[in-house]
């Protein structure tokens, strides 16, 4: 019998009523002649309601204890899921992460998935029930509770379809697939129906809110198919598959934008070998995620009374609320590498185009600079200026001001044909 | 090093306010050279709202999924009161019943303690932490969490205290122990220092609201002082203890008035054995709890134009509550029985005085009826009736028309001499 896992997200079980939606869904994919394991979520703000408890305690709860605090998010939801199968007649059974045999390693709030033993759930499908599994939570070796960090309950489902080598992995959310584009920005943006791991992956963590990339990682090293889709409409969503010769035949897939973004620039700094490392080990340290890094090799700075050869100049961006704690850090590794100034730009964005046919196409990085070159700015004047830019096999970003963002976002998507 | 078990109901954890100074207490009981034990409920009202939420989704929810939902709300309340002990600098962790090796029977809502694998708990004592473990739930020997039906958090905490030969059981409630009777009623009632399980056993059973009878039994069993107090206040409470010489000297220890209740009366039925077995397996089998039984023997129905040897009447009370099923229940019983007629009664309550000084003093009944015969009853007029008497070895009850509960109870009070 083909087995489908269905993840439903926080949102789509906000209320008894939602629930049962859910279930119905469930349900349907069960009498369509599937095994089914369903997925869920906390309902809507559970999870932050009980951070919120957690903190009027104290700031800094212990970590364990907020994983054994959380977890019980989700078994309120895989309760009421399991409750509201049974009242359609559908035999179903809600397993706790423990329960469903989730093993991970023992770092708490941010555990990694180490194993799955599926022996009970594989047990209860036998029995022809339901399986409703907790997301976002698994328990350690010790039969401690943890958590698997944002997103974790899109880990949990693709984990389990891999793992039970399901047919596919529904991700049942509040939109209806991944776009060309974010449609708030540009209006005739198009749903996607097919898209490479690679692809999604980018897009992901370029801005696009698609979904938990670890998630995705997962489908990609174990080749399941997960389908996003809208949890309260029939449509089918987009599909996330292994890259096929289709994809190759469009020069890019999609677009997304990256707002808030702050550039640190150092200048004057030593020009030996491993200078960056000594920079960035210490920035990652702190815990400070950084975007791009931009590096010029040879941009001396002509005022610095030194040879250009001797200086290095070295720029990355990183998210606006990241700066907050940066300025300390910065002091220490100049003071550690003994010379060098700091520049903060704020007030940025970055526009990403990404797709695999980049890779068999030649000039789509010109193809997206001519349409910014020709675009109306912010400004109101023609052009949009971009200040740097950095690339991978499979995308082109341009760093922007944070004005330019949007109307770039259009005048790509509409170069490219992006449209429907 | 003494054990002490401490067990904090829902309304002492209702709030984060609520939850530091629980965890305050626990952390004094370890600082004054205790290991200790926290056993909590879910907190304030959370349990009442898992299960709207199941209800909402429908009324008849299975039960092994509302173990599940109801579980998650001590999961929450154990997992704040370990980050508050945390906060405080004494490290703690907190267990589920299933961590704390709380095994159950499969009854789910309503199981029952089979055994305590008491390691974990032992362990994490071991190396100087407080144990705070989840009230009212367990686990079955297949993983399914059970929970153990009203009052569970107390069973929990006195089968912990046995399991772990604690010193002490302390119940922290919202009141401050137990008292002679209800101060509400009886303004004079006075705070019991000490008292044996079986009359508190009494107490509760005739409608006092101490704490569940089952925890009673636990403690009684395994010889584990109870100690009943307030959470918020630091006065010592009511001690429940093995029975002593100087507790038998007393005539009475405290009063309990149980009120709603009706009566059902059942004439004319057949005079031979079993008549009793068949009516009251009947009303059990349909859920129904049976208060008091009453017989006098012989007490044929004059008007029913057969011998008096030869018809049985047979009378019980049953809460107000249950007497919207019993109806049909009743009109089966005496079809099956071919002959009978069934009367009720309502607006009627129970006053009864407990204490095993009753085993040594004679004359307490007396004392009591004389008591009730002297008083000013809702009537206005002098004398309360009393409708039916029951009695057992350390207690007396009697029925009496609901109006003259309250006057009932202050009259034996005083009569006594049980006030300040």
């Amino acid at each position: 019998m083909p087995l489908v896992v269905q993840k439903f997200g926080g949102s789509s079980v906000a209320d008894a009523d939602r629930i049962r939606r859910c279930a119905q869904r469930a349900y349907d994919a069960r009498r369509a002649g599937n095994d089914v394991v369903v997925v869920v979520s906390a309902m809507g703000k559970t999870t932050d309601g009980l951070i919120n408890l957690a903190n009027e305690i104290t700031p800094v709860p212990a970590k364990r204890e907020m994983d054994q605090l959380m977890a019980a998010g989700e078994q309120i939801s895989i309760a009421l899921t399991a409750i509201a199968l049974d009242m359609l007649g559908q035999e179903a059974i809600s397993l706790t992460g423990a329960q469903a045999g989730i093993l991970t390693e023992p770092s708490h709030t941010k555990a990694r998935i180490k194993n799955i033993e599926t022996a009970a759930i594989k047990r209860e499908l036998a029995r022809g029930r339901i399986v409703v599994v907790a997301g976002f939570q698994g328990v350690t070796a010790d039969g401690h509770v943890t958590t698997l960090g944002r997103g974790g309950s899109d880990t949990t489902a693709v984990a389990l379809a891999a793992a039970l080598r399901a047919d596919v992995c529904d991700i049942f959310t509040d939109v209806d697939g991944v776009y060309t584009a974010d449609p708030r920005i540009v209006p005739d943006a198009r749903k996607i129906d097919r898209i490479s791991y690679e692809a999604i992956l980018e897009l992901a963590s370029l801005g696009a809110k698609v979904m938990a990339t670890r998630s995705i990682f997962f489908g990609a090293k174990y080749n399941i198919p997960i389908h996003v889709r809208h949890a309260m409409l029939p449509d089918t969503g987009t599909m996330i598959v292994p890259e096929s010769k289709d994809m190759e035949q469009e020069e890019i897939t999609g677009l997304a934008l990256k707002v808030n973004l702050g550039r640190v620039t150092l200048t004057n700094l030593p020009g030996g070998p491993g200078v960056q490392g000594r920079i960035f080990s210490q920035i990652a340290a702190a815990g400070i995620l950084v975007d791009d890094i931009i590096q010029s090799e040879g941009s001396g700075n002509a005022g610095d009374g030194q040879s250009a050869g001797d200086s290095t100049t070295v720029s990355f961006t990183v998210e606006h609320t990241d700066l907050v704690d940066i300025k300390p850090v910065l002091d220490r590794i100049l003071a550690d590498l003994g010379r060098g100034q700091v520049r903060i730009d704020v007030g940025l964005c970055k526009v990403s185009a990404v797709g695999v046919g980049m890779r068999s196409h030649t000039g789509v990085a010109a193809k997206m600079f001519q349409a910014l070159a020709e675009a109306k700015g912010s400004s109101g004047g023609v052009g949009i200026k971009i200040q740097n830019i950095t690339t991978s096999e499979i995308k082109i970003s341009c760093i922007l001001a944070k004005e330019d963002g949007e109307p770039a976002m259009r005048a790509i998507h509409a170069a490219f044909g992006l449209g429907r």
